[in-house]
């Protein structure tokens, strides 16, 4: 890593030959390792701790699609400013959609987006949680409830959007920089 | 679990034994099992990724003492008023420090402790962090390491200090009501 | 007074027997003079006003309990990170309520609290009476009746809502610390 | 008083003989009984507190003029937007200054108004102690040693802020309505 | 024009009689030659924009009242604590309702006025859409239209609100100071 | 217009000779008719209002580049999140850059970028003015200054900010859409 990817100068160990296989995987899958992870990597623990609460939550088995999980990761990161997120997550929402144009909408303003009153509920106890997490009382679970949501997925809206508050505070601590190829990618 | 601990109904599985050790050893240094833990436990994976993730910043190594780490995560948690988090963590400022007052001026307003100008730099980045992350600049770097810090140890803060901020909103999010014993500890 | 009670250099002047008297009381039922007299007590007058105020609106007759009243000064205290009046009042709720638990919940986040519809809907109107109190309309003032609240209750809630934002600004302005006695109180 | 006053139905006690004459000094030195002291009236307990309070801060010995304890009573309730206190306050500063824009420029925004460095220090800090005062610290009140003021007159600074602080609220909180002679004074 | 009128030495070119003709038209209308063209004066092109612009808004056809147009313009002026404006259009509306108390109303906290439902919404949009505009939903239209506005109707009040927006960030870039007959105008 | 293009159901009237040229010159150097126009064109003298400030603002003879200004414009829009304007004056600043990355930087947080001390200098008074005109003093236009720009030039840099405070609260009030072409543009 150099002062590309992030701000710190940290000390670099020699990557294990599970985190070359792991990096291998994604150049092959994304086409690119994420800024992220290479970041991450100077510690392979706390990589590894950051992987596997990140594919959980993105990836792994939910009543949220992963476009809907992209627009919330998008949506947070847009309240935060975060140009890592918006960069990274931005193209996601465009790639998993098919629609550049409600990826830009996600990155800029949410409620531009012509949205189901489901995924509107979801964007705003998302930016809720957000702006103001002191606030949210018994009657913004209902509201979640009432658009169909399951408690089950209100504890994955809400492990998103507090994920993508901590990433976007870690990426602007260090000026993590996005990988260059996601401007272009879905567009 | 039930409604006591979060206001989600979630179906939980059988705890494997792995997990039951966990909160056997939790509750043989603790003394109890933190509600943090029961409320993840319902899926183990998540479990796992949580405690990782938490054991790494807040016990790992580190050029922060644990007492740092603490009074970030409950600087933080004020600015956030989450409940869960100011006392759980209120109560571990108490019992490192083996000053009350002190864990009491972290969750009311750490600007009234008489801290050095080390703790005070790594605080005000936190906040700043917390509540305007757009707004960090290499300004802000900068006056950590005027303060002494090293950039492993920036990387520490800001973790920890985004940590908190996906915490709190997860314990915000599902109303998680913290172990009652914290209350009378270290008093 | 030293600068361990406020952070300006005020002349004293000799107490007045009335004031010793005064202080003399406070010690024999609080078993202490809160630092706040003990602040004033550089000048008589202001000493007075302060504590004629104080005590018609804390302690003289009101549809509001004693316990209520203690209520909305931490609440306030809460949003404006006031460390004197959050120790000194958080420690009352906890006396008064016989909760410790009420006490922390008053300091961290009210809306953790399970409370009585009166009582949320009079610390709500307390919470945006300090934050936004150029947005209070008729409304709110509907909504204290339709919990029961007099004219006059209403009356109490303003004024002592309004007596902690006064009081929160002096203690801030002069870093007023709280006597240490507060932190064990009650727990 | 009526629902001109304000928007409470408050039962209205017979004037004691001591307050008749307050009010009757009132109106011949100022040419009119000032409305918040009427909406005071329904409790002459809290009546005197108020005035006492009132009277030592805005007309006793200070090291402040009067005229500066107006800017600040105006500037605060510029921040709050108090209609009350804006136009009783506003008036005053026009008529102790001769200077009707001065008055306006306070009300409107006293960074328009030419000041001296001391003025414009004690409005800066009367400014952050309103909007921010949980981020009051040392550097502030050297700021106001810098620009002239003893530990006495930061005393009254802060004293005068909070109090406005308080007043603006309860006129806040009860629609409190000015008398309508003080629009056209001092123009 | 001097530092008396803007805080920036701008290069003055020679007027064209055109525009020598329309300050003499407003000499001989208002009474004065408004200082914000005197200030734009500096490149007719800017001016001829500007004045082609405000006209069309605040004098040209339109479903609101020129006063609506001027409460409009005094309320996000308050929001934006704009000297300029507040003196300016505050006089405007002062002089079109013959009302000086509803102009100062307008300066200070428009809820202290006694409004229609019509106007209030009016306000309540104008509000809206000078502090967060990007939450602007389809409901606040909604409410304009309930209020009795066409969708024409709308985009005045939008129109208006945003002019002022503009207006207000000039004169407070440029320290505008209003022409000293406004502060007396119509009380 | 549709209700594709804004929210509102304008009466449009026929297009005169001029705008249709006008329009026709658009298609001709921009490929398109940028919906802002279109949206105007209910009301020819609103259109040309709006047209020619915006034509000497953002292409006239000036001190800042044509791209600083796209860049303010791009700025301020962020901050209001303004789908419309980050849209098409996002396009704008990737074409005249050549810069992909810099138009994607100035709509997700222009401290991501990597300016000059005079760029970023112009920026950062475009930000302060946008959030807090009441704030602004004398030293930032010193600031400026000192940054190189002269008076007119941070007259052109206040004009184009506040510009853009008005168009972003039209587009919002109205939920303009931008002309998809944008989107794909100078990727």
């Amino acid at each position: 890593m150099t002062g590309k990817i992030i701000a710190l100068d940290l000390v670099q160990a020699e990557l294990s030959d599970a985190t070359k296989a792991y990096f291998a995987k994604c150049e092959e899958k994304l086409g690119l390792v994420p800024n992220v992870l290479t970041a991450y990597a100077f510690d392979e623990k706390k990589l590894r701790a950051f992987t596997d609460m990140y594919n959980d939550l993105m990836l792994g088995e939910s009543g949220l699609s992963k476009l809907e999980r992209e627009m919330i990761a998008v949506v947070v990161s847009s309240i935060n400013h975060c140009f890592y997120c918006l960069t990274a997550h931005g193209a996601a929402v465009r790639q998993l959609s098919g629609e550049p144009a409600l990826g830009e909408m996600m990155v800029m303003n949410f409620r531009a987006a012509d949205l189901s009153d489901r995924q509107r509920a979801m964007l705003e106890f998302a930016v809720k949680l957000t702006e103001e997490p002191a606030r949210i009382i018994e009657a913004d679970r209902a509201a979640l409830r009432q658009a169909g949501f399951s408690d089950r997925d209100i504890w994955d809206i809400a492990s998103t959007a507090a994920f993508f508050n901590m990433s976007n505070r870690v990426a602007a601590a260090v000026d993590m920089r996005p990988n260059p190829e996601y401007h272009a990618m879905a567009r």
